[in-house]
């Protein structure tokens, strides 16, 4: 069994890091508040450790999931961080969404002590992480995402190697565009059924078999419907994503049109007070935007 | 077995009246151009008939399928048109996806000789029109759908019942914003991930399986990433569809800013020549609009 630390126990962090103590191995950890960890730590064999530092001592596989790039920073190169006591041959995993640039620097840093950074963000929500159905999307060094795959098959169900430093993060933007636009689809449509009198489960149902059809229809519709905004995904945090999505579509002259579209429509979101509702809350942008006549 | 009429064999209508036929209903069959209903004129129980009001004639249920709201107009109540020879009784069943607007007017025509209209249109394309696996939306009389539902369901799997008349085109053209906005979600995440330098193959298995997965993607994407723009369903009739989508919204006060910039970006699409390309084309117009530096 793999020495292992952990380190962020939110609402994705805390049931992965219960998959692989359920596994066997013998977990540190560290969170910015200890009492998100008070239950985690009355299992046996869970350790508290004071500091990323701390944790990091001695492990072989470091994991983090923190919200965003400044707390992955904090964590890796920060004051009392991974960096200070990871030694040659260890692998840091960070599940957390950050920028891929970012994410290239670090492991840059790391590398010079031989310590391996991959970038690993999931996919699922809440839901995968407490099942353990995340799809994970890895970049970095080969050997080291082969050597620790089995330990990412404890908390997800799709590990996908896809290729060196950062490529794993903008997998997961490229999930990101295709979540936001699809779930702007979904709340027109729904808008526009409203509007023009369709019944709203009907329309639902007959939409839902076919070319039209998509996760997010299936989850967030009924939710729109329902006027029930509370938070799978918020949109705060998706607002993060997209901002990491824009900020790589400069990078590399790519013109993102309804991306850009969805991520002002969110500002709007949020202006409104529904920063930390779930994203089906676009729906509510849009009926606002459709009754002012 | 009813006697029934089919006006519009084209490519859905072809294979849809061809299931009526195979379950042993005889057909009078009327298209533009005679030459398309020649294979079918070659089974028994087929009649040739020079104008939508010969086919209707003595018909219990005419079928129509073609491409526009004036083709509609034109069949129902144009020259030798529908309404010159349905009986009382008669149901008419347009498969064609056309203005809500224009369908209750028509029913309310054919009302006055109590014929009915039901607005039916489908999604699936020539694949499910093929395949009989179409879904079918309807609208109109309620015990008019009940007595033909059985006939439907030789060329449809998913048949729902939506409301008054109109309410079959409306939720259709629900279904059309979804796959339209849908169409650039997937476009854009694409070349995103193009211009990123990520494995295209790669990225698209790594966000199949969980939020951001969507018919659009599984059937477009590939075809995306081969430059492959063969169509299953052409820019040019997404935009027809489109024009009766925001015609409707401006009609019901209802904004939808990322269905209108579809409707933009598909324009872009044909002045580029390709307006008979499949939907996927999207994906070669934000290829352009990203490489002009």
């Amino acid at each position: 069994m793999a020495k292992v630390a952990f380190i962020g126990l939110g609402v994705m962090g805390l049931p992965m890091a219960g998959h692989l103590l359920a596994a066997g191995h013998s977990l540190r950890v560290h969170t910015r508040r200890k009492a998100k960890a008070t239950r985690l730590l009355s299992r046996s064999g869970t350790h508290w450790a004071d500091s990323p530092a701390e944790a990091a001592s001695g492990a072989e596989v470091v994991f983090i999931c923190v919200p965003d790039t400044p707390d992955v920073e904090q964590v890796i190169v920060g004051p009392n961080g991974v960096i200070e006591t990871a030694t040659a041959g260890t692998i840091v995993i960070d599940h957390s969404t950050i920028s891929p640039r970012a994410t290239r620097q670090m492991a840059e840093q790391l590398g010079k002590n031989s310590v391996y950074l991959l970038d690993a963000p999931v996919s699922g929500g809440d839901v995968g992480a407490r099942e353990a159905t995340l799809s994970i999307m890895c970049g970095g060094d080969r050997s080291a995402f082969d050597r620790v795959e089995p330990l990412l098959r404890h908390m997800g169900k799709e590990i996908t190697y896809c290729g060196p430093s950062g490529t794993g993060q903008l997998t997961k933007l490229v999930n990101q565009i295709l979540v936001s636009v699809t779930t702007l689809g979904v709340s027109e449509a729904l808008i526009f059924a409203r509007k023009n009198g369709l019944n709203l489960d009907t329309t639902l149902r007959a939409v839902s078999g076919g070319a039209a059809s998509s996760w997010q229809l299936q989850r967030l519709g009924p939710k729109m419907i329902a006027a029930d905004n509370r938070p799978g995904f918020t949109v705060d945090l998706q607002q993060k994503d997209l901002r990491l999505v824009l900020d790589a579509s400069e990078g590399s002259s790519t013109s993102l049109p309804g991306t850009s579209l969805v991520h002002q429509l969110f500002t709007a979101a949020q202006a409104a007070g529904h920063g930390r509702d779930g994203t089906q809350a676009l729906f509510t942008v849009l009926e606002k935007l459709a009754s002012t006549h």
